[in-house]
């Protein structure tokens, strides 16, 4: 566009004309429209294997100075992002928590940027508001399941809050510490609570010299960064250990015993309902009596796994998360909501008033506003997204969904175990589960060498899973995780494993065995395993 | 649906087929994009005025248990949702900060969410990850201005970050202060840092009896939020009051120094680049003078100011922005990008590395994934659409953009001033300003009267514009929004004013003339106006 074209009534054109019929704009939504994996397949064409390339194409900072006709900025997006993205929709993408999505969410987006409404305040929401509050009140009923009285009360009080929407299961895990801590440290007389004297001032009034929380290792890393935020410190992460990958109660209790004798004071227990790397869900009722007798919040972060609860079949698994005093739950996650669906529900409706705050011009005392007592501020339309989901699907729809997942990640479980070139790791407990690529005649080779060959055979597993994950996303067909684990059969090592999350619906047990074949190939194309077979060779020759 | 119907392959079909082109959401979504403005007018009738009854839609925590047809949800959206919306786009919406949007943000964000990225780490999200390096980088280069030299070395480098992409202005305010917190109380000899050790040891080991923050009565209400949220509370706030509606630097730093000698530390000075409520701009080149003889951060927040460097013309009234320290600046208000795009930017690309965190299956020491530095962890690909926007309409569109909102203010500021019944409270730095109805008479009473009716007047006038404001805004047509403030004119009163936001492009002189003159009609049916004649009435046969 020439310096001249960049007028006003251009510009007008801009917001108010929609794109002409043939623009590359409208093709490129056309396509999506009529058929999203075609268009991904066609276009995440993911020829540039090293991210030092894709950085070519991002590499000014020059500001753009003459405006771009859309037309030519939507080739630009074809070519330089589009083609290089993640197709999170393939039903062989297994290695993350996002996966395929119902195609209602295409048009929805569009309603919901359309609508552009900002929740923060009712002025610039309006019916927004009640909804968001509806959403977070099923949500709240699906864990706690409270009788009608109770939601009539709550749901749409000025006074009350029964959760929080937010972008993520971080931002939901903060809140959740921030009203445990504001209610920890509150106002008495005397002391004008922590949210107004701070930290140091509530430590010195209520004589403590710490404020902790205990998970296990598996817990979220937002934990961590929640407790920098916070103030309370990274160092006062009270971790356990679990070779068993689940949080043991009798360690917790010791452990939360031992941190309240050192005159400190233990805020809150931790229980993961699906930990991010293995799945696996904390003996939640157990942990709620330890927290109980520790007389400390009960925090579950059920970010992934929370969605069981639409199973019936299945639900017992989170037995003891309506004792919770809150719960992290994430839509983008197994609800299939587009990303930025986060929440955090309160089993007391009272409990987020610790971090109730107003302003003059919004948020005024006694209004309705949602913005006061959330983390974030100006907020998007997402819940209309978890909204249309909760209908669409229904109970029902998502009970199917939950259970094929859990049902295909144990079928794949089983492959990986008759297969003689995989080890499984950890048994799925809901639809993650990890495993690693094991030559066969290593596992014999191991039992009898000695210490040293023995390490050196652990760093060559470990390097060929890295090798595989590697290679086999740089392929582009198919994409699974990695993590490091300790586990109880190899309790003295960390070991690096391929991590699954079986989410996508589309995904069959087709493709499946495909992924495990593709592994298998690359396998033996390393050096790790070359290396190996050296290590095998003369073991052979002896027998 | 009845119950027979869920079944796996109805689930598969949600999520792999597209909307017939008949069904309802296909022809909502066929509105949208021909005609966006024509939607919301016939669809947003808002015929329910009081939020009690929009909550009777939405009154029940039921878990829908059957899946609903599309179609049939899509009506329930329509009726339920889009009718009680705010109509955003209407260019007589000018209350807040959100308004008409650039028409190719339509079908890009339902490429966004046909892409379906995850910005917390490379692998979910591979191009987006540069792409939104990008973004940050022209952003800091915008603010600050520094050579290809620097970029080239920062822009992508593991080790460093221009800055964080957020949801909104408020994450990047908390976001901003928790890096300053950080690099303040950081790790020396013999102490592992503020992020480590928490706050309470920090002012331990610094000797310190309190962190504060400085700004004017007019900082956003996130920065009281933030020091509840960081452990400081917000009792640490200093602020000070500001009847000229910015920041007096010779107050900051008599402020400031008071504070240091309470055995406190400074955190930082917020200057801010357009207030929420007034649209001011501190004297940012002075507080940075301050905040160097104070030893303190620099933060300014520019959330909705901030896109006015793109203008050669005004840039100017944000002279020194390029000292602070780190910067907030919300893409989602003056740059026309929908709802969910906060950024804070950092002077040095150093200095988040006092949040950065690690984990084991993400976000691994070295990697260059956006994750390990922000507040929030899973995120949308909004940046996409920052990106898009930025060269669609490049510096000079964003030029044009906002001169003429800028100007507009102007026009609509002299509208106000012409007209005997409105008094301009805040003339426009940028484009917000406000004012309030002020019956014809009642200056020249208010300044002859007693005490005690000055007070009644006060009183009433205040009662004026909430009224006003409130039924503006329920006949749907027009609105503005109201907020409390003090003035030099009026400086022991806190007076209650309209507010006026001039973003939207295709708001008209003839638009703004309309909603001065609904004002007017409706301010003179109300029981405050009349009680004013009344005290007019005697005053008028006096003379």
């Amino acid at each position: 566009m020439s310096k001249a074209e960049v007028s006003m009534s251009h510009l007008i054109r801009v917001f108010t004309k929609p794109e002409q019929l043939n623009s590359k704009l409208a093709q490129i939504e056309q396509h999506i429209s009529d058929n999203l994996a075609d268009f991904l397949s066609q276009h995440v064409v993911a020829k540039k294997t090293s991210l030092e390339e894709i950085e070519k194409d991002f590499a000014s900072a020059a500001i753009p100075e003459i405006p771009e006709f859309v037309s030519t900025h939507a080739e630009t997006l074809l070519e330089k992002l589009v083609a290089h993205s993640v197709n999170t929709y393939s039903p062989r993408f297994i290695g993350h928590m996002t996966s395929a999505l119902p195609y209602f969410h295409l048009p929805l987006a569009k309603l919901m940027v359309g609508l552009n409404q900002n929740l923060v305040k009712i002025e610039t929401s309006k019916a927004f508001t009640p909804l968001e509050r509806q959403v977070l009140g099923i949500m709240h009923k699906l864990v706690y399941g409270q009788d009608e009285t109770f939601y009539e009360q709550y749901l749409h009080s000025a006074k009350h809050s029964l959760g929080a929407f937010c972008s993520g299961g971080t931002v939901a895990n903060m809140t959740a510490l921030w009203v445990a801590r504001n209610n920890l440290l509150g106002p008495r007389p005397g002391f004008s609570g922590v949210a107004r004297a701070g930290l140091a001032a509530a430590y010195r009034h209520y004589d403590i010299d710490g404020v902790g929380v205990l998970s296990s290792r598996r817990g979220h890393y937002s934990l961590g960064k929640a407790m920098d935020l916070l103030g309370m410190g990274r160092d006062e992460m009270v971790t356990i250990d679990c070779p068993s990958q689940t949080l043991s109660p009798e360690k917790a209790l010791i452990a939360g015993r031992e941190y309240a004798a050192q005159g400190k004071k233990l805020l809150a227990i931790v229980g993961i309902a699906g930990t991010t790397e293995t799945g696996h869900v904390d003996p939640l009722d157990e942990l709620a009596d330890v927290a109980n007798e520790l007389g400390c919040w009960f925090h579950v972060d059920a970010a992934w796994g929370g969605a069981t609860l639409f199973s019936e079949r299945y639900r017992h698994k989170l037995k003891g998360i309506e004792r919770a005093d809150s719960i992290t739950m994430d839509a983008h996650k197994q609800m299939y909501v587009p990303m930025g669906a986060g929440m955090a529900l309160f089993k007391d409706p009272k409990d987020s008033n610790a971090v109730r705050h107003h302003a003059q011009y919004i948020l005024r005392e006694g209004s309705k506003d949602l913005g006061s007592t959330t983390l974030e501020g100006s907020r998007n339309g997402m819940a209309m997204l978890v909204y249309a989901s909760l209908h669409i699907l229904g109970r029902q729809g998502y009970e199917l969904l939950i259970n094929q997942s859990i049902e295909k990640a144990r079928r794949y479980a089983e492959m990986i175990e008759e297969d003689p070139f995989f080890e499984l790791i950890t048994q799925p407990t809901l639809s993650i589960l990890t495993y690693r690529v094991v030559p066969p005649g290593v596992h014999d080779l191991l039992a009898n060498a000695s210490q040293q060959t023995q390490q050196r055979i652990y760093d060559l597993l470990n390097q060929l899973v890295v090798s595989v994950q590697k290679r086999q996303r740089e392929a582009g067909k198919s994409f699974v995780s990695r993590t490091r684990l300790s586990t109880q059969t190899y309790s003295d090592k960390t070991i690096t494993v391929f991590r699954v999350v079986l989410a996508n619906p589309l995904t069959s047990d087709e493709d499946l065995r495909a992924i495990l074949q593709e592994q298998a190939t690359i396998a033996q194309e390393t050096q790790a395993w070359q290396e190996l077979q050296g290590l095998l060779l003369p073991h052979v020759k002896v027998s």
